[in-house]
């Protein structure tokens, strides 16, 4: 790309699906940083890491991992951050940005900003992208391109730190939007978490049916169920800790779609067809909306 | 394909994707009827059939389409079902079989049955294929290939009749199965019609949302929603018709499913860690079971 790097070093906490995918395409462009330090929990993951080689240096221990990073991003499942920033935050450097990709961002607010070093720039992201695959095999450089990046900055963030995370997120192919950690905890809760959560729910409601239907179940799966289970197939402990960290949008997104799916259950019943139509509809108009906002 | 027609004449009422799909493959093959005739409710499905080219002839009355039909399949939403039959029933021809494409089951039994001429023969299918899009323009010969068709005759059915129809299926490309109706009623309200209702109501939820939020929804609709709106973007009549003539069933699945969505929501309430783990090892090894059965 012939851009000067954006970081001397960069560290990433966790070498999964997303960390990954930023080590690779930090090295393959030249682009984000001279050097790429990776610390993962598991002597296996590291191992892995190592084999793969797609970073400079292989840290066990995430307080060596981060000395001298001008950027550090954490890459672990959201639940573990607390326990990741009391390690790491005497080892942060001054002056460096702090980030990570999780997607839960006012639990990063509560388990991060306590322990923040003076002069250590908290920006957090949340990068919408994804497969059904995790570990460290799974990661691949042009994961982000053309996906929305979300920067979460408090309120009286260095604006240079916000820059430049953008442009290292821009440097990734992403598109990036900033909102405060409230609202997107709201819109990913219905667009992304409730979702899930359902998938995960429909699984487990057909998997209780007696042992005949269950089998045509799975013969006879059409689009519809096809579609749900595609979601369903995700990492269990990143998953975990979003609904864990994102419980009161996600309890009030649920509280929502129940009531409305109640009504649309009692419209059945009581043969209401303008109810029934008149939901259709509705969603017919939001894919449409949808596919013009060119997300489908 | 050199196979002699299985039928003279083969009449279809309605011309919508199924029916469009069935003309088509039956004009491409010439394996399935000599001569296909096509009735369609409105004008202007009629004046696209004779553009569109692929019926041999198209009748406004399903009375007169009927007249001399070796096979007559009704392809209209299942809630126009007793109005065609009571118009079909006296011109049906003696030995003939009369069978259907609709999602429910149950209820053609209970709107054809009491009208059926001695001699015909009904055999009730349902193939399961689909795409979002309907009306005559959006069938194609190829749709069925593959996909699964559920046959369920009623007790006593003529084996012979039985077997002519599943050699059509056959012939469409499709993978045949018997079931009764109640048991296939069962299976498609978890597999199909309650992730339809969900995905319906979902949409709705989101519109519901506050102006700035539904915006963001829109513009940052995740891999998870964009599943649900795809399955939402489906013929509005077709499915005001499956959630009313599935009621039982679909009304059993969407209850089943509430409390365990309530579940899962009281568990992230509580901070169940282990039962949230139970619920997403569950998803994933239903969606595992369905690869395996390569539906998936």
């Amino acid at each position: 790309m012939g851009a000067e790097p954006l970081f001397d070093r960069l560290c990433l906490i966790g070498a999964g699906l997303i960390g990954g995918s930023i080590a690779r395409r930090a090295r393959e462009t030249g682009a984000i940083a001279r050097e790429v330090v990776v610390s993962a929990r598991s002597a296996s993951t590291l191992a892995r890491v190592r084999e793969l080689g797609f970073a400079d240096r292989v840290e066990e221990d995430p307080a060596q991992a981060v000395e001298g990073a001008d950027c550090v991003i954490l890459c672990v499942p959201v639940g573990a951050y607390a326990g990741v920033m009391a390690q790491i935050a005497p080892h942060l450097k001054p002056g460096a940005i702090l980030s990570d990709v999780g997607s839960t961002k006012g639990s990063v607010l509560r388990d991060l900003q306590p322990l923040l070093p003076e002069g250590v720039h908290l920006v957090p992201a949340h990068p919408m992208a994804g497969t059904e695959f995790s570990g460290p095999d799974s990661g691949f450089s042009a994961l982000f391109e053309g996906r929305y990046t979300i920067l979460t900055p408090p309120e009286g963030t260095d604006p240079a730190a916000i820059a430049t995370l953008r442009e290292m997120w821009h440097r990734c192919g992403a598109m990036i939007e900033c909102m405060d950690a409230a609202t997107h905890d709201k819109v990913v809760a219905i667009v992304s978490h409730l979702p899930h959560l359902i998938a995960f729910t429909i699984c487990g409601t057909a998997d209780d049916l007696s042992e005949e239907t269950r089998e045509s179940v799975l013969k006879f799966a059409a689009s519809g169920f096809r579609d749900f289970t595609r979601i369903a197939g995700s990492d269990v402990a990143m998953w975990r800790d979003v609904f864990l960290n994102n419980r009161p949008a996600v309890l009030e997104m649920l509280a929502r779609f129940t009531e409305d799916a109640q009504a649309f259950g009692r419209a059945i019943r009581w043969g209401q067809e303008d109810f029934i139509v008149d939901r259709i509809e509705r969603g017919r108009k939001i894919r449409k909306e949808l596919i013009e906002h060119k997300q489908a």
